[in-house]
């Protein structure tokens, strides 16, 4: 099937007839930004800077102390985690707000480890993807060397099942690959795990808030995500944790602090694990953070009545096949490689390209010209492509801001403009 | 000595003849509240509000994923923890301020007990106090489960030394205790530890901000801190760790996420610690929590030309003094007693008293009356008495207002307020 040629009307037709368009409303976007890297950071919601305030000067400032009950901070890291268990599929009650996403990684993988050791202690393997998220990868080293435990990298998702085996322990991915872009089979996955006898840990930074998810009936034991890409948290927002409820209360969490306690106020010197998700509670949850990515989650469950996470899959899709599809008509033969799965099944919300060099230096341009993505570099050596990556987010990207930033990647392109010296200097962070 | 026959103008005195009345100016404090629990969450500093709305409408809102570069972001863990470090005595470099509390427990007592167990394995005790905060002792009986250590408790400061011996790894303090406000002597309880070959690990959270600190002189090998106390960095605000900088470099912490790594953004599968104490870093920082926390902390700087921490603590010295002195004179005969040290070498900056009945009747009735204190339940069994707590804090609390707060005491008793039933019902969280 060939594409018909693509056009800026096409793209505002998109827009026209797209029910979740009004969404875009509820966020304070800087006027004439094309902002493709909510995958990184999300946007202001509007309803944000109000609820921010009014946390600090009156719930902080004037209620003080007291606000610990009256205002509800100590039920907030739970009542955040409802509002995201709508995203993911499962039931209130079954999630928690809090720390980072590093941080919750260790918490679940460290209970799952512990939970083979005492049922199959010959299962002593993390399996995961070397292209995993460094971090993931990092938490998973620490474990593994606390646990005598090892990991098995492999190099491409077709390698996943084969890799899992009686020595396997754990299956650890996330969800979509935050270079490529690729969107794992979260059931079938989980299932070869369970086949295996392992336990699977997902990370969905870079799938809540973009994709539907069923965690309980997909197979996900544990899951994990980051509150400020899609669910438009805020700068280091908290990250939540979800544990299968009959996996819950099984095992305290490593990291026991006081706020995971069964009763934080009898102030017992002798730790006694909370009830279920409550456990993976730890420190004194960060209040004004938590109001942010309430803010944040609650510009998702506006969504709900126009069809909620499955409708704005419908929408990412079409934006990141308008993307694709307008970079191979309007950008041929300027050494552009599809990085991201064609295939819908297989893609998240981002479309990332490569290209052999200059990569770096046309993000930057690009990001000149205020359209917003990010470049994710490779590795020669090891074969692994630069990246240029971009991000849409079906609650604020429009068609024609698609159809825009293809348009200057052309110009870019094409004008030879990414080969300016002030586009090569790389800055600390990219 | 017998003290004086105070007097409300005595106290008014005081408040006119202290250099330090005028930092008061720099919070926002309710009219009328008589706030003395600054220990647990310090006031609203007047600069936070536009300052979090600034990193929130700006540079979050305007500047999005650039912000990590244009509006240092990236640096902000460092920056924060640089002016903690002026307060701990220690230098820039040696603090970054991140997660919580319990977290950067968790951190550094993990990377002390590796450092005895390659070095002394024979060294498998954890000595504390059955008093310390419940989070501290949480930690530790995790880590211990871990690292097949033990905790050997003290029921008294005064055990502590001869708890230490050749099987001691660690001694995990907090320096002011929370419950009776007693302080540690850091440098002969550092020496005493180290002439016993363990380490020392130092809860800050009722110190920092409060009494001067020379971490490095007094011979802490790892300190922690909390920034929602005396460092009025809000609710749950982040908290800081401090590793002496000979041991800072020695061994990866094991929440080993990307931000501690030595070259975060090569996003490498393999995990480098950072140098020194950055690879204490673990996720994302909380960007909107730690601008919140630098204001905080700001306003302990201010009081650096006026004398800055030696002068805040002779405050509070006076303050504390002032407080038992006029409940002593005052209150007789209603059966309080004074837990709270009367040795200013062995006071942090709280009041603590305790009474055999109605004591957290007498904290809402006091609340009720715009005076703010808590309440801290002891157990009849091991014959912790039930604990009523008043912090001062001498950036904001005035001489007047510790009189004035013991004067409602008064009444509160004589009255037999506190007997309404009203005052009875206990709320979820004191």
């Amino acid at each position: 099937m060939t594409t018909p040629e693509l056009t800026r009307e096409h793209a505002r037709a998109l827009d026209e007839a797209d029910p979740l368009a009004p969404l875009r409303a509820q966020f304070d976007i800087p006027e004439g930004l094309i902002y493709l890297d909510g995958n990184s950071l999300g946007v202001l919601p509007r309803a944000t800077p109000a609820r921010v305030q009014q946390v600090v000067a009156q719930e902080w400032g004037q209620g003080l102390i007291g606000s610990w009950n009256t205002a509800g901070w100590m039920t907030l890291p739970a009542r955040v985690g409802d509002a995201i268990a709508r995203l993911l599929g499962v039931g209130a009650g079954e999630v928690v707000a809090t720390d980072s996403t590093s941080l919750n990684l260790y918490k679940v993988l460290d209970v799952a480890l512990r939970l083979q050791r005492h049922d199959a202690p010959q299962r002593r393997v993390i399996v995961s993807e070397r292209s995993n998220f460094p971090t993931d990868l990092y938490i998973a080293q620490s474990l593994a060397g606390q646990h005598g435990c090892s990991l098995r990298l492999v190099e491409s998702p077709g390698q996943i099942e084969a890799a899992l085996g009686p020595d396997s322990a754990v299956l650890l991915l996330t969800h979509v690959n935050y270079r490529t872009g690729r969107l794992h089979d979260m059931a079938a996955l989980s299932a070869a795990a369970h086949a295996a006898g392992a336990l699977t840990v997902w990370d969905l930074a870079h799938s809540a808030g973009a994709v539907p998810l069923q965690l309980q009936a997909d197979g996900a034991d544990f899951a994990v995500g980051c509150g400020y890409k899609y669910l438009n948290g805020g700068p280091g927002a908290p990250a939540f944790a979800w544990v299968r409820p009959e996996l819950a209360s099984h095992e305290a969490q490593p990291l026991a602090g006081w706020i995971g306690h069964a009763r934080p106020f009898a102030f017992v010197p002798g730790y006694e694990a909370g009830r279920g998700i409550t456990r993976y509670l730890s420190g004194t949850p960060p209040i004004i953070a938590l109001a942010a990515l309430e803010c944040g989650v609650q510009t998702l469950l506006a969504a709900e009545p126009l069809g909620g996470m499955a409708a704005l899959r419908r929408k990412s899709l079409a934006l990141t096949r308008l993307f694709s599809e307008a970079v191979e008509q309007r950008c041929a033969g300027h050494g552009l490689a599809l990085v991201s799965p064609r295939d819908d099944a297989l893609r998240g919300s981002q479309v990332c390209l490569s290209r052999a060099d200059g990569g770096y230096a046309i993000v930057q341009a690009l990001i000149a010209r205020g359209v917003i993505g990010d470049f994710r570099a490779g590795d020669a050596e090891s074969q692994v492509p630069d990246i240029l990556r971009f991000g849409v987010t079906p609650l604020y990207t429009r068609f024609v801001d698609v159809w825009d930033a293809v348009e200057h990647l052309r110009q870019v392109l094409e004008a030879g403009q990414w080969r300016d010296p002030r586009f090569q200097q790389q800055a600390a962070v990219t």
